[in-house]
């Protein structure tokens, strides 16, 4: 059984679409076609509607007439996450045991003002779950997988995952729409206001942009230590058309959300529920003074992690860090290299490519017109399909200079969100060898008196619990990576694939202009 | 009728390849694939063999047995051929006269030392026609045309053309094959000699480059006054690799002696026929001293012209002169800018496109390599497609620096040859501009007595039957320009079409290594 990628796949509820439907702009609703296929993000919007995210990653209302859900393996699904739980609680051999009991963690070097925190999973909680601020849910897979995922975050192929967090049975999701300019100060300032919808309440929240930017340095403060939290969207950037680049803008802040929303433990934080659910004014201004008092914050975070679990070596803990610096290196850099080479193949298409395939277009238009001058009688043919042969060449260049936007903009988002993303490692690994330095002078601070027998085991203890922090957070960062890069890749392939067969079919209706010789 | 059309349909027999041959090397074999369509350019070649051209414009043999000739329109083809000319030399209401006895033309201005020429058509020559050293064939259209050609040169469109060439039935062609390193001198100097064999006698002769020259030059001095002779391909040229320096050059003669053979004035002459027939040395020497002896040359060649046509308005035909020097201007600058935008796409895709395309595939399996080092187990669904994508953007990469060879090349040469024609256009259209100036002079000339009325009679008579050629020569020039650009635009479309489906189904290939969500 493979507990993690059954968890997972729990969270996926597919549908086929059975008609095509058509968004009405502003309403959260989702265009999409007969045939496609849908991840449900929120069966529970009432009215007739059910929420759903596309393979392209969009999420929007969809009439639930118009789709057909696939019960029975999300069914099946579910009923494997309840067993793999019990399994994962009570199988001995697993090597690992549950999560249980409130107590807070208190750290040699950190102080825990805030021991019983409040960040408990919502009444969505799977069965098994208990009040720890983190739980894991560690198992080990046994070989009669056959190593193909139908569905869920990332792949599944049979293997050790190790330490993974606790997900929810049903995924946070939320759509930021609907941009709308307001004004202050009597019309002195201007603002733009974007809608924040979630799929537990679905009741729209208004928010600016600094707002998020007040989100995102709360979750700094509070996670980043153990979670790296991906930069906002650039502040700075100015369109040259404002309405561009409020729309871009829109389109990064649903990327980050999304991807927040899909982390289990910011996902359920209480200053990310306040964002997405406050009803007034009042309780907003409210939650954010209790957000920004907020002491359990930095290191302090660890205080929260249950501490009953086996304890792992220091060696072994300081191996996989490295490990992980490694890999996040090399990604970090593999990513930079696609996006040059994206940005390069982007500013070729746009630029000269197009500019080429216009002026053979032109060359061959040229030609035609030249050729009617003949005083020949015998042109008419030729011409016109010459003709046509350089009008589509000038389409071709269109579609050279607008691919770009229809694929590379997609995979160059993503890779961009992914070079945030990795850019917060090294700090957040950072705190990891740290602690595992304290660890290691500690034989000393004993030898000399400084610190008992009693502490060492307990920094020990810490760098442990850490550890597993670390692990169920890379296991997040992989199992994500991979479905978010499996998605991409199939989406960029399919547009490319669409890409060249409109060509070839332009080219082949320009060709059947010719006569037969 | 339109018996240019007619005329020209029955010098194209079709034939559908039925099986798959593959051409030995050197034996002026022909590779042809099922389902072909080849047009059949000399049946007679005895022994099982048929000669004929595929669509790329290369001639070779291929066994009788493995195609089907499509006799019934051939046949029928033929039959309206003989029609047309009935027709031709009979119908008064056509507004032209047959053209009949072997008179020879003797203008005001030039001497006619060799008025008996011997250049009248071999005895393939069509029902109806005479000794004349060039006949023309003129007729109108009538609307009874349906206006689409299903074969031959050109498009056949109703529409009056005036004067064209007599066309011989059977169309001579040959074939510029087998190159063989030779040496004199002990081996001090070594050359190359190419196997020459033309479709009336399929017996090969040998010939060097320097005796391709001597043929350009007897042609040049004997006809540029009344016909375009293209220019050899370049001598100075050397490849970096003599093979592939070899292979080019042979191409391009190829190129050159089909467009000679094409033509009815040239092909049909003596110094043409003795190149292409002679049985041996000396046969080939005296032919040779013949031929550079031969006095009808330059503007003389009009003396051989039969005169019995109806005489054109010099004003009209001034007309003629500025249409045809404007359009021959017009296509030499639209030849040109296709030249220029083709090289510059051909760098392109061999160059900074291909090298992108390598990137992107470099950058795909450099994250594939990366993701393959996560330690976590769930990737190799993933990293295997990622690599598959990779590598086929590196085939990518290779189609696309390969593909200017397989369609850019035949645009290019196929203009570059145009390119030559057309600058020879200026230097014959000179010709006929300096007799409309003496024509305009003669009124002075009689008036001072300089010159008879009947000289000026003779001039204006000389002037009309320059007119004549002129027209059917740019006839023919038009009806080989269409049929040559249909034929390269249908090639160059195929091979793009091709091109274009070959990338989407590879990339359609590696989509489906993905995991479906």
């Amino acid at each position: 059984m493979g507990p993690m990628s059954t968890s997972l796949a729990c969270l996926v509820r597919k549908a086929q679409v059975l008609y095509d439907f058509t968004s009405e702009p502003g309403n959260n609703e989702l265009t999409v076609q007969e045939g496609e296929i849908l991840t449900i993000t929120n069966q529970n919007v009432g009215g007739g509607w059910v929420e759903a995210r596309n393979s392209r990653g969009n999420v929007g209302l969809v009439p639930e007439d118009y789709i057909e859900v696939n019960h029975g393996s999300t069914q099946a699904a579910a009923t494997q996450h309840i067993d793999a739980h019990d399994q994962g609680y009570n199988n001995s051999s697993a090597d690992t045991k549950g999560v249980n009991g409130n107590e807070a963690w208190t750290a040699t070097t950190w102080s825990n003002n805030n021991p019983a925190d409040n960040w408990n999973y919502t009444e969505q909680e799977p069965a098994g779950n208990n009040g720890s601020a983190y739980s894991f849910d560690e198992e080990w897979d046994d070989d009669s997988d056959d190593g193909k995922s139908t569905g869920g975050y990332g792949g599944s192929q049979a293997g050790e995952v190790g330490p993974v967090w606790l997900y929810p049975q049903t995924q946070l999701d939320c759509v930021v729409a609907d941009p709308k300019k307001g004004s202050k100060m009597y019309g002195l300032k201007s603002y733009i206001e974007y809608q924040v919808t979630p799929n537990t309440t679905n009741r729209p929240v208004n928010h600016r942009y600094k707002h998020f930017d007040w989100l995102y340095e709360r979750l700094v403060e509070k996670f980043a230590c153990a979670l790296p939290i991906p930069c906002l969207p650039d502040k700075q950037v100015t369109g040259r058309f404002e309405e561009e680049f409020i729309k871009m803008r829109m389109e990064r802040l649903q990327g980050w959300m999304s991807r927040m929303c899909r982390h289990p433990v910011i996902s359920n934080s209480e200053v990310f529920q306040l964002f997405l659910n406050y009803r007034d004014e009042k309780e907003w201004k409210i939650g954010k003074r209790k957000a920004e008092r907020d002491e359990t914050v930095g290191v302090k975070i660890f205080s929260t992690i249950d501490p009953e679990l086996p304890e792992i070596d220091p060696t072994q803990v300081e191996q996989k860090y490295e490990t992980y610096s490694q890999f996040s290196r090399s990604m970090d850099n593999s990513v930079k290299e696609l996006l040059a080479v994206g940005h390069l193949h982007w500013k070729r298409c746009t630029g000269p490519l197009q500019k080429e395939y216009r002026q053979i277009g032109k060359a061959f238009q040229n030609l035609s017109s030249v050729f009617n001058t003949s005083g020949y009688p015998r042109e008419s043919t030729l011409t016109e399909a010459l003709t046509a042969t350089g009008k589509t060449y000038e389409e071709i260049a269109d579609i050279v200079a607008g691919q770009p936007k229809k694929d590379l903009h997609f995979l160059l988002e993503t890779n961009n969100e992914y070079k945030g993303l990795l850019g917060c490692f090294p700090d957040t690994i950072g705190v990891h060898k740290a602690a595992i330095d304290k660890v290691k002078e500690a034989d000393h601070l004993v030898a000399t008196n400084k610190i008992s027998q009693q502490d060492r085991h307990t920094m020990e203890k810490n760098l442990s619990t850490m550890s597993y922090a670390l692990q169920a957070e890379m296991n997040h960062f992989h199992s994500n990576r991979i479905y978010d890069y499996n998605r991409l890749m199939q989406f960029y392939l399919e547009e490319q694939v669409k890409f060249y067969e409109t060509i070839a079919e332009k080219l082949k209706k320009a060709l059947g202009q010719y006569t037969t010789m």
